[in-house]
């Protein structure tokens, strides 16, 4: 079989998940191509070599340059912090390299752009890690409204609600540090429900929000585990400049209306991110702790018997199911990583673009800026004037 | 007993519930006056006279003049369209009749503002029908938000979808001409909302919404039927002139930040009433559709048995319940009307005013025309402005 | 228009939720025939008194040997305790009154069979009182049913929890009095569980049942209080003689299986009755807590978008409801007792015999009989050899 | 790293999930020993090669004697159909080897037995596939249970329900062959709920059941496809001599109740294992469709906040989750086999027994044929004198 080499920067939470994606891919689907897991990269050598062990890889590098110009890989996975995607995208591409980069694209919509001229100019394939797409639930939403099943779409309403930072002592995280992490609660988790609007209803044609930052002050964080982290005893207090929550209306082109809220201050709310659809023909509500279910509403059900049915999408006849398991054995968050990854390696043995791309990177990132200036300039902003 | 005399203007949905509830709270309640049953007003002869029997009026009036000069009534109950309250209403004060007016109080903020200083010149006890408010699990939340169990406030978000009129082909009834319901999803929905809102957060400062009226043109009503109608085959086609779904986020004066929303176009809910609220100490969530249950999550529960609990609030030691059917036995949406008159009977008797009173129903009309102004000039509007 | 003259004896928790139901019924539906509140008849004066004017009776009666000889009664409503529901229910038959008795019939099958043989000889219209047949959504069960929806049944599995003497100190309130009550959670939870499946699925063949009590003494009661109670503190411990749970298997005569199981000691449950029915189209479930909602699937569905639906049975197309309120207003418990009085008013008006009554009522106890022999004697045992 | 080779014998669905496991593992979990996938075994050389390369196994084997034999393997595990595991169980243990064994141990009692006094003879590690056990959610129960949070237990009811064959025209694939699978409906779903029954509330003392095959008839299978199959037009048609569903009532040795339900004609459950438990302190209930999740409920909350907790059992606290994804990510199906696989591994490094081990294989086939010989004889039987 033809092979695949893919080269990914960095090791931690994202890097786990892509890494366990290429390890397991083909075991379960029949993959054109099979992904080689050549070399992973990070600064800490320590890390990124314990890392390599740990996950599977055949080589590590300290360097991402030095991996993006190595010849013997075909595909650059970027996993590390949102600060560094554009230098190495870029890159890639350059070096011809297809690339697949974790959200959000970039810190900015400017450098979302220049990333995507780049991919473009070099031809290669790219993609965005825009992973809960690919729940099986949501590619059965996609399904029924493409089959018309919900008719006209009047409404999206989401949240992603989270409660992790709560705590005043909790420490200042790279995810709370503009710099780092580009933004907050909203480039982090609205993205994700930004994407996922586009994706099921359409693009926004303008958007109005606010935001707000609860605890102003934390301490510097000393060691990070996973999302969390330590702060020493004295450990200066610093200003937040993210936000902790952000809500936006907004108008899609279509002519529905959206509601979205993203927040980790939503006490009990561990990671919910919800969503639902309002159609003219037939309403659909996901909650993504409960991936492996839909709730689905049918005007044409019967008079009588209406009502929100609980689909288990764990059927052959549902997306991705028939590498898993019989119906009603349910899969997990990491299974829409799989799914990527899937679906990258068929895009690129057919020749074909992959879905979400940098271009969805880019128009994500259009409307985070877009609702970034209707909060800063209190109006209304069309998404397409930014 | 001391007896209390009612007169009723209305007969139709609210004038049943309203009458049902004077009927029966003297049966489950311990109350310190008697309510009677004296006279119910209409302008249909032979359809007031048949409620009157039907719903065990004394008598009944044609002309709601009459009714409110009439010296044998202490109470002036109005159910009449919205467009009638305010007549009514200052009528009534100036007679010196105490006055319970269902929601909206009137058609405009003005106009409220109006009744309100007529009920409290002349200094008569006064109410309004936000009823939901003596659902006992919002009486409960109440409670555990002033005994501080939720901490501070940071997010309320909150829908009222209902699917009625989703079909092009419904026809304008009553609720769908502003010259007579005055407003339409948000007026009748979302001022629900706003006044849990109001009760459990706090007041409003500054709102921002959008709307959309996504069927223009209906079929003339001919013939009512409760909330619905037919149209006759050669009804015309009119102009919506209410919004079918309107959304807007706000900023309490606390600093918690709201999204609302209301909409009639959201197939597969019925009356679906949700909100939660979140704090630095837990969670509440409520839906109306499951009225008798709370969601309830404290991050003071242990460790690694952390949840929302599904409360049923059907327990003596919860508001009301005492008087209703051992725990797990449900009531239904009519009880909020016998909470409602079983604390105004109270507040009569005990001289004291009741809550909410006209001046929620003024306030809330703020919020209202404060969300419509923002929608009509696409900008941030504070309450206090309006 | 017509008159029913009632007379009712009992005026606890029963007897409230029918005097209710006889002051509400013709409210909200077309009677053919006026319930009249004649009398109502207790032996503690003071108490039925007192009863009588919160519950809007013309009178009481302290003999209900009185009231069933009264002229003036037409119709003669049991709400005693059981062991007192055979003697008045012959009396009344014997007096040529119509008679509509609480559950269980009887305290025995024997005094079940002759109450039934006396309101046979009589002439008599009888009902007995499985109000929670008259949930709409159990009616919907019922229909989908018999319309076929559900195909050939295979399973019927129900469960009444609750948790109400899980302390050890509970006092012995007569519902834990086998001379007062007949029997324990089987006769009092089990038994609206068998009348669901009989009436829902069909007659039993053959049962085989276990049961325990879990906590043997408790202080005898000295005061009640609904249906809690208080033991002074020197009350002596009593043995209790009823069963704290129950549990069967069973099989019906058209081959389908059953399980059912009714227990006082299932902590978080406040009245948790459940069941589920299996067919080969479909299945529906049900759980009192939620009434007004109804669980629903179809294997007829479309394949990928099959789950249960969560129909809110709150539509005018469902039974009884286009007497109440709109869509998605719920219903509570005690309007279960007014459809069961709007049904026998109907059925008494129209000359024929109102369902379920007392032959329905000694099927029960048969079944009742038969779990309990088939406990003591460890062995299955044949419903219609008892 | 010390390492352990493992052979497997088998390669459908229990063989993909093992091999899964042996893959994952010490990517996310850190052993004392690293799993080596030596080579699997089947008797079809085209389909077991494949799987060797599709899984990741270094080799493969078309007899299990050659396997059992290899000196290059230190465990054994079997994933074949459960007429094979005796000998291979038996004959593993005779050359030395640990075995890891997939449910049920065998197809009898005297088999099991007769494995068990082979392992025991030889010294070996021996553990049985209940994979159940090892779902967080499942932890949660057991240490609250340890801890006595749910007091003195009571009841346990569970099910299991699936709807796979309803079909009467779905084929006899090997699963409804006594000859091969020993069992229908009770071996299959109803043994695990027996496991999870004995593992959290303690020895069955005695059983009583029932059980039907409602389709009696069905036609050959021609060829499998998962737990799936299609007849050829010309098959003929078989009995069924398995039973399609099993029910029985139980007490435990601690005097609580149990009822079990195994069933495949249970419409609209894919794969639907439910239990509850309740005790004197609390409750608890776990679906396997939302397997991240528990309810539990506590006597000791509050009065008027109690209610069932929804836990979403995924934070680091939690067994097994620290390896995983931040909390509020759910995981699947597949990760109870890690767990599985990452205990086996710490019991043979620690030279301790593994749980559940063939002991409890043992005892959870007595309970079977217990429940079998209740059902032939028509009367309760002590599970003992099996």
């Amino acid at each position: 079989m033809k092979e695949l080499n893919v080269g990914m920067v960095g090791y931690k939470f994202m890097g786990k998940a892509h890494s366990h994606a290429y390890k397991d891919v083909s075991m379960f689907f029949d993959v054109p191509m099979q992904p080689i897991m050549k070399a992973i990269c990070g600064r800490d050598e320590a890390g990124v070599k314990e890392a390599a062990h740990k996950f599977g890889w055949e080589s590590y590098e300290t360097s991402w340059r030095n991996l993006v110009n190595r010849s013997d890989i075909d595909l650059i996975d970027i996993t590390a912090p949102s600060n560094a995607h554009k230098d190495i995208a870029i890159a890639a591409a350059q070096a011809g390299k297809h690339v697949f980069c974790e959200k959000p694209l970039a810190l900015t919509l400017a450098d979302a752009r220049e990333i995507l001229a780049a991919v473009e100019k070099s031809g290669v394939k790219h993609m965005i890690g825009f992973n809960y797409r690919r729940a099986p639930a949501i590619q059965l939403i996609k399904k029924l409204i493409d089959e018309g099943k919900l008719g006209k779409i009047y409404h999206f309403r989401g949240f992603y609600l989270q409660d992790w930072i709560i705590d005043p002592d909790f420490p200042l995280v790279w995810r709370l540090q503009k710099e780092v992490a580009g933004s907050g609660s909203l480039g982090d988790l609205g993205a994700h429900l930004i994407d996922m609007a586009r994706y099921l209803v359409g693009e926004f044609d303008e958007v109005m929000g606010m935001n707000e930052t609860f605890v102003k002050e934390r301490p510097m964080v000393s060691e990070m585990t996973g999302l969390s982290g330590k702060a020493a005893d004295n450990s200066p207090k610093v200003s937040v400049n993210v936000d902790d929550a952000t809500v936006f209306i907004g108008r899609f082109k279509n002519g529905a209306l959206s509601v979205i809220e993203a927040t980790r201050f939503a006490a009990g709310h561990r990671n919910g991110m919800w969503f639902e659809i309002n159609g003219s023909k037939g309403s659909v509500r996901f909650e993504f702790e409960r991936m492996n279910e839909l709730q689905y509403y049918s005007t044409e059900d019967e008079e009588g018997v209406q009502g929100f049915r609980t689909i288990q999408v764990t059927e052959p006849v549902h997306a991705y199911m028939q590498a898993w398991w019989p119906a009603g054995h349910v899969i997990g968050y990491e299974h829409t990583f799989i799914h990527e990854v899937y679906d990258l390696i068929n895009a690129i043995a057919s020749d074909k673009m992959p879905e979400p791309n940098f271009y969805d990177g880019v128009k994500c990132q259009q409307v985070l800026e877009a609702v970034d200036a209707s909060v800063a300039e209190r109006r209304w902003i069309k998404v397409d004037d930014i």
